[in-house]
C-alpha cells in the first residue's frame, strides 16, 4: 500500500466503523461463554471480573470443580470487598471417582449460583467450569437455562468450561472457543504458579 | 456409560493423567500469545495478571493501541502497587489515520517494554495489542523476538492481538486462539462498561 493511500483507507474503515457502533444501541445484560481446549477460558472471565470492579460494580464467582483454594486468582479477588467467591468443587473428576459425591456438590453450588441471580445488586455472576456439570450430567441443562433467562436484566454472566452444550451456546450472546494452537505443558513445563494457577 | 464403571473409567483416567503431571518438570518463563478474532485476548492476559498479583509477584503492563485511560481494567489495577501499567498508543489506526505517528508511538512503548524485560523483578510483562505494531510494520518482528528471547530467564510474558505472526506463534510456549462463535455486538448490543472495557 502506498503511503498516501493510509489516511484515505483508515477514513474508509473509520466509516463502516461508525456505522457499527451506531446501530448497536441495545444495552442489557450479557450472557458470556468461554469454551475450547485452550488456556484462557477462565483468566479471561477473571480479567472481565477486574474490569467490572474498576467500575465500582458487585460480582460474585462459584467454581464448579475446582476444589483448591491456594489459587492466585482467589487469593487476589478474595481481599476485594465487592466479590463473593465461593469454592465449592470437589476437584476433578479422575481425583473424586465419585460421581454421586461430585454431583451433590454441584447441585450445592447452583444454588449459591441462584442466589446470585437473584440479586440485582450483583453486577457480574462468575460460573467457572459449570460446562462439566452438563458432560457429567449433575445438572440439568434446561433448569439452569431458565434460571439464567430469568435474572435481572442489566446482570451479566460469564460461564467457563469445556465442551459447552449448543443450548447453551445459543443462549449465549457471545461465545468465543479458545482453541488450543499450543501449550507449554505438552512441552513439559509444569504449571507454573502465577501463570496456570 | 453403567454407573459402576464409573470409578474405573476414572482410575483409569487418572493414571494418564498423573503420569502426564510427572513428566512435565521443566519450569522457566513463558511467552504466551492470545491471538484470534474473538473476544478474551487481553482479559484473558488481565485474569492472568490477577493470578500473578496473588502469588505476590510484581507486573508491568504496555498498551500499544489503546489510548483512552478510563477502562476499568486500567482503573482497577492502577491501585494495585506491584503493578505498573502504561497506556501508549494513539488509539484505533482508523481514529488517528495518521501511520507515521502511531509507528512512533509504538516504538515509545517498545522501549518501556525492554526496560521491563530487562528487569528480572518483573516476574510478568503484558504486552497487550502489540501484533498489531507487525500488521502495520510499526515495529521489527525480529527485533522483538530477539529482545523477548533475551528476557530473564523465569520472566512471563503475555502477547495478545489479532493475527499474531507465525514467527511469534513459533516462538510462543503457549498459543491461544480465541475463536469467535458469536458476538454480542454484532446482535446490536452496544459495548458494556465492566465487559467490553
Amino acid at each position: 500500500m502506498a503511503e498516501n493511500e493510509y489516511p484515505q483507507r483508515m477514513q474508509r474503515k473509520k466509516q463502516v466503523i461508525d456505522k457499527k457502533i451506531a446501530s448497536a444501541s441495545a444495552e442489557r445484560g450479557l450472557l458470556l461463554v468461554n469454551t475450547g481446549i485452550g488456556k484462557g477460558k477462565s483468566s479471561a472471565a477473571f480479567g472481565v471480573l477486574a474490569r467490572t470492579l474498576g467500575h465500582g460494580f458487585r460480582a460474585g464467582v462459584v467454581q464448579f470443580v475446582k476444589s483448591r483454594t491456594d489459587t492466585g486468582e482467589e487469593g487476589f479477588f478474595r481481599r476485594q470487598p465487592a466479590v463473593d467467591w465461593h469454592v465449592m468443587g470437589e476437584g476433578f473428576t479422575w481425583e473424586t471417582q465419585d460421581k454421586e459425591k461430585d454431583a451433590q456438590a454441584a447441585q450445592a453450588a447452583w444454588r449459591q449460583s441462584r442466589l446470585f441471580l437473584a440479586d440485582p445488586t450483583v453486577h457480574l455472576v462468575i460460573l467457572d467450569e459449570l460446562t462439566y456439570a452438563f458432560k457429567y450430567g449433575w445438572l440439568d441443562l434446561d433448569a439452569v437455562l431458565a434460571d439464567l433467562a430469568a435474572r435481572p436484566p442489566m446482570q451479566h454472566v460469564i460461564i467457563t468450561g469445556r465442551a459447552a452444550p449448543e443450548k447453551l451456546i445459543a443462549a449465549a450472546d457471545t461465545a468465543t472457543d479458545m482453541g488450543l494452537v499450543k501449550h507449554a505443558f505438552k512441552a513439559g513445563v509444569k504449571a507454573m504458579p502465577g501463570i496456570e494457577f
